[in-house]
């Protein structure tokens, strides 16, 4: 019954946000003796939030972000050589290396050769294909798709392009509200894992379990035996 | 024979170039109070060049190589007042009208409904797609892709994914290293329509007309009759 299961890239096959976060730990440090009273962290995810529409996901928005803000915070007093610290920041963090999650290949090669594997993942095209490729899973799907933006329209067209209908297919994620509330919403079935650290903008309301179509697993070693168990339930679910 | 025609988006079918040349003159008008002697021109191009491999193609990684630029040639003395423009004169980049070129309307319009028409762009992801949607030209197309660079792999990947044969397929655009040579190199064929700005990075050596499968239009409105003509060359080719 299931033929396509899809993965989140970041925080679902490799660790990302935590690369994030010790970068910004680095920033608010650098800006605190500029800004005692100043909530750096707030300030710093509503300049994220605000150029969101206009630089999409990813490292380098995320950089002029940081930039953007320590100019606001610091009333444009901060140095020259700070600038180019977040700068260098931000190039290390496109070069970082892409460490899967523990058992994500173990896991994609019990999957691998029986169902249809997909990576759909958001963010900058060119750093997101270069992950893929530094992750060294690449062989293990069969399909990569980048996208701008995770809501019901971009699955939609996924499906449609490869002529999956939405009782065939899983999309496993650590964001509800990316990679699991859409799905579920096209009728399609999705697997929270919850990572370690969710960006506060990933953050949305829990689906009721009541659809029969949502699992949670607090690990993605638990996914092949979970899929086992959804394609023998089918047929009675249909029945 | 030929039923798929595919364009370049940048300086083909809208302006580009002349967004980024117009934001260039302003950085070294920025930069010359402090640089008397240096050729800014080349050290932003040389910043650029260096950083394609991280940063990929788009306005945000070349306004984080201005900000880079503006620091090393300053010294790191730069104002912050100045890397505040330049940060707004990006995010003026990504909000510029789309303004298609002359007659690309009526071009796609004539070759619409007879043909499969593509965008095939290179760049950021979301930058790129705000871009097809705010040309008002997306309607017109059968589809969009919008790739990390255009290279053989890049063109093969494509056709084989339609399922469409490199005699069945034209590329137009202004590029000769993104949208002429590489096509050729697959057996398929491309027109070459220049625009009034090249970029130093996009130059390349001009192909031998000889292929037969090469051409050359002063203006895109001449497209649907060369177009025809190619089409009613094929049987004697094939002959």
């Amino acid at each position: 019954m299931l033929t396509t299961i899809a993965f989140d890239g970041d925080d679902t096959l490799w660790h990302n946000e935590r690369i994030f976060a010790a970068t910004q730990a680095r920033f608010e440090d650098l800006l605190r003796p500029y800004a005692a009273d100043v909530d750096i962290h707030d300030r710093l995810f509503r300049t994220e939030k605000k150029n969101l529409a206009l630089f999409g996901y990813g490292v380098k928005g995320f950089t002029l972000s940081m930039i953007e803000t320590a100019l606001e915070i610091t009333d444009h007093r901060i140095h020259g050589e700070s600038i180019a610290r977040i700068l260098q920041w931000g190039r290390e963090m496109l070069a970082e290396p892409v460490e899967p999650l523990t058992d994500v290949r173990e896991t994609l090669q019990a999957l691998h050769g029986s169902y249809h594997l997909i990576v759909i993942t958001k963010g900058d095209l060119f750093d997101q294909e270069n992950k893929v490729a530094r992750s060294g899973l690449a062989d293990l799907f069969n399909r990569v798709e980048i996208v701008s933006e995770k809501d019901e329209a971009t699955y939609r067209d996924i499906l449609a392009r490869s002529g999956t209908k939405p009782e065939a297919f899983v999309m496993v994620g650590n964001s509800l509200r990316s990679d699991i509330l859409p799905v579920l919403s096209l009728g399609a079935r999705a697997v929270h894992i919850e990572y370690e650290i969710t960006w506060a903008h990933e953050d949305a309301e829990k689906p009721a379990d009541s659809s029969g179509r949502f699992w949670r697993l607090d690990h993605i070693g638990a996914l092949p035996s979970l899929i086992r168990r959804i394609d023998a339930m089918d047929p009675m679910l249909r029945s």
